[in-house]
C-alpha cells in the first residue's frame, strides 16, 4: 500500500484517504444490510460528524458513542439516536448532562450493575425517556455481566423507572490475535443469545442484541430475509457497532478484518535524524501514535511509503512493511529498517497499531485524494473523555 | 499518599495539588542555584503558562520546547527565551514558523546533521539570530551524534549562517530502571564534556553544556562557586532540562526521583464496573492515563486513594498502591486489587505510569489545596505536535 502524500504538510498530520475512507463506509452498511443487521457505528473511532454523516447515509441507524461528551458533540450535530455503549454512572455533573441530552436525542446507555442503575434513576427520574442496555460479559472480562444476572440488572433498571430495550457486549477478546477472532464471535452471538432469552424469560424487552466490533462484525453468518415467517426476533446479533473499519489499522490487517489497501487513514511524519545506523527517527512519538500494542505485531506501527520533501525534493524509495516503529518517545519514533533509509527531511506515511488513540491526538483530518488535498476535516469530538 | 479529592468532579479530571507542585517547582530551583546550574525547564510536560510562570519566578533562565507549536503558545505568552529542544527540520510551513518565532523571541533548535542544518539554512537566511545546539546521544541511541562529530555537524550550521552555542543531550536511557540512573547520568556528563570539547577544539563556541532528565538531574555532583578562579567554563553540565520533576509520576518514584508525597498530579476517576471479582473499572483508559508502560513496573498506573460518591456518599477504604491498573481499553481501566473494591460511583486517584502523555489527553487542570478546588488552569498547548 504505497501511500501518495501531499507536499508541504505541517507533520505529524493525520492523512485521511477519502475514497478508501468511502468504499469501508459503504462496504460495511451493504454488507450489514444484506445480513439484516442494523448498523450503529461506534463514532469514538473518527469523531468526526462529516464521517458520521457519510455513515449515515450509507444507512446507520444511530451512532454509538463513548461518553457524554460525545454524545453532546453528535447531538449539536443533529444526530438523535445515540446508544452511550458504556457503564454510565450518573454521579456529579454527568446526571444534569445526561438530563440535558434527553431533551434532544433518543438516548441509550449501558447498564451492568443494580447500583448504577438506582443511581441513574435518582439521577432522571422516572419516565425520563432514557433507554438501558444491558451489558454482558461475552469473554473480554472488562465490564459486562454474565447472561444469568441479566434479568437482575434489568429489575433496577425497572425499579429506577429505566425503559429496557435489549443487551449489548463487546467481544474485546478478538483483539487476542488472528486465532482468538473467530472464537470471539461466536461468544458474542452466544452470550447476546443468553442474554436476550434470560431477559425474556423474566419479561423484559430483548429486542436489542447488539455485538460490536470490526474484526468480529463480519463472521456472523448471514441471515435469511428476516420477513414475516423467519423472525428477526431470533437472531442472536441484530444490531452491530464496529467503529474502526472507517480506517482500519495495522492490527486490524493482522486480524484479518481487511487488506492492506483497506486502511484509509496514515500518519505523516517527517524524518528528522538518522544519526544512528539501521534506523530513522520521524516527528511521530507517543503524542501522535499512542503507545497502544499487542503481543502479536512487534512495535507502534509500520512505515509504508515515503515522498521526498528533501533537500534535492526526491522522492525516497519506498520502505516496505518491514519498517517497523520500534521505540517511541513522545515527539520520536524511531523506526528500524534493513532497507535504505530516507533522507531528513523526507515524508514518510505511518499504518499505526490501533487508530482510535490516534485520532484523539490531533485537531484535523488532512483529507486526501489521489495524494492531493481536497479538505479538512475537524476531529469535533476530540479529547471529550467525560 | 492519600489524595483528597474534590466532589464532584467529573471524571475523568486532572487533579493538582498547588502546595505539592510548587514545592517541587521551588525545591529544584533551589537545588540547581546551589550548583549554579542553569534551569531550563522542559513545558512539554506541563504545556502550562501558568505553571511556567512560576518555574520563571523561582529562577528559570528560559524554557525548554518540544515543538514550534508549543514555542509559539509561550512565546506567545511572553516568554522571549525558548530552546526547541528537538532536531528541528525546516521543511514545509514549519520554515515560515521558524521566521515568524524569530521576530519575538531568542530561539535556540537542537541540529543532529549537516542536512538538517544545511535546511535551516536555507530556510531562514544568515544572521537570523537563531542559535543551534548540537544534539549528543548519550546512551539512549535514539537522536544525537557522538561528541567527535559535533563540530562537523557545528561547522554545517556555521556554514548556513547559523550561530552555534554549545551542545545537548537527553540521557532517556535513565528510564531503563532504578539501576541506570546513575550511569546514565555520568554518561551525559562525560558526553557533554567530550562534544564540548570537541567543539571548542574546532574553534567553535560550546558555552551551552544542557542535559536534562528528571532522573538524572539531581545525580550530579554540586560544582562550586563558579566565582573569579572557579570557571563554569570547565563545569561538564551548565543547564538542566528536567520537565516531569513538577507532578512527578509512577515511574519518578519507581526511579527514586522523587517520594511518593512528591507526586502532585493524580487522574481523578469513578468506578463504574464491580462486575469482574477481584477487580473494578475506572473511566481513565488509554485516552486518559496513555498506555505507556516500562519493563521495571506492572501496569499503567496505581489507584493511591477513594474518596466517596457512590449513593451512601461515605468515604470507600483508601486502596494501597497494590491496586495497580492491568489493563487499559481507551475509556476503560481495568484495576486489579486484593483489598475492598471501592464500590461503583466512588472516584479513586490514579497515579499514572508516565505523566507527561497524560496530561496532554486533558483541556484543563483542576487545581486543588487540602482536597478543595482553588482554580482551573488550561492546558495551553496541548495538541501541539507540529
Amino acid at each position: 500500500m504505497p501511500w501518495e502524500l501531499p507536499r508541504d504538510l505541517d507533520t505529524p498530520a493525520l492523512v485521511v484517504d477519502i475514497d478508501v475512507l468511502e468504499a469501508n463506509v459503504g462496504a460495511m452498511a451493504t454488507d450489514l444490510a444484506a445480513r439484516h443487521i442494523a448498523l450503529r457505528p461506534h463514532v469514538k473511532t473518527h469523531k468526526s460528524v462529516e464521517i458520521a454523516r457519510r455513515q449515515r447515509a450509507a444507512g446507520a441507524t444511530g451512532l454509538t458513542v463513548a461518553t457524554i461528551g460525545e454524545a453532546e458533540v453528535f447531538a449539536d450535530a443533529g444526530f438523535d439516536d445515540l446508544f452511550i455503549a458504556y457503564p454510565i454512572v450518573a454521579g456529579g455533573p454527568k446526571a444534569d448532562r445526561l438530563r440535558a441530552l434527553l431533551g434532544r436525542a433518543h438516548l441509550r446507555v449501558g447498564v451492568d450493575s443494580r447500583r448504577a442503575a438506582a443511581m441513574l434513576g435518582r439521577a432522571l427520574g422516572p419516565h425520563s425517556g432514557l433507554a438501558a442496555r444491558i451489558e454482558l460479559d461475552s469473554g473480554q472480562h472488562r465490564s459486562g455481566v454474565a447472561p444469568a444476572e441479566a434479568a437482575v440488572v434489568a429489575q433496577a433498571c425497572a425499579d429506577a423507572g429505566i425503559e429496557v430495550e435489549g443487551v449489548f457486549t463487546h467481544p474485546g477478546h478478538a483483539y487476542g490475535g488472528p486465532g482468538a477472532v473467530a472464537g470471539a464471535a461466536e461468544d458474542e452471538a452466544r452470550v447476546l443469545a443468553a442474554g436476550a432469552a434470560a431477559l425474556a424469560q423474566a419479561g423484559f424487552d430483548a429486542r436489542v442484541r447488539s455485538g460490536g466490533s470490526t474484526p468480529t462484525v463480519r463472521r456472523h453468518l448471514p441471515l435469511t430475509d428476516p420477513g414475516p415467517r423467519s423472525p428477526r426476533a431470533r437472531a442472536p446479533v441484530v444490531e452491530q457497532r464496529p467503529g474502526s473499519y472507517v480506517f482500519n489499522d495495522r492490527i486490524q490487517v493482522a486480524l484479518g478484518s481487511c487488506t492492506p489497501e483497506g486502511v484509509s487513514l496514515v500518519v505523516a511524519a517527517t524524518v528528522v535524524s538518522t544519526a544512528q545506523p539501521g534506523r530513522f527517527v520521524v516527528d511521530a512519538g507517543s503524542k501522535a501514535l499512542s503507545s497502544d500494542r499487542v503481543d502479536f505485531l512487534p512495535g507502534f506501527g509500520v512505515v509504508v511509503g515515503a515522498a521526498g520533501r528533501g533537500a534535492a525534493g526526491a522522492a525516497a524509495e519506498p520502505d516496505g512493511p518491514d519498517a517497523v516503529v520500534v521505540r517511541l518517545s513522545e515527539h520520536h519514533g524511531v523506526v528500524e529498517t534493513a532497507r535504505r533509509r530516507p533522507d531528513i527531511g523526507d515524508v514518510v506515511a505511518v499504518v499505526p497499531n490501533h487508530v482510535c488513540p490516534v485520532v484523539d491526538h490531533f485537531d484535523h483530518y488532512v483529507v486526501v485524494r489521489d495524494g492531493v488535498v481536497v479538505d479538512r476535516w475537524p476531529v469535533d469530538a476530540r479529547g471529550r473523555l467525560t
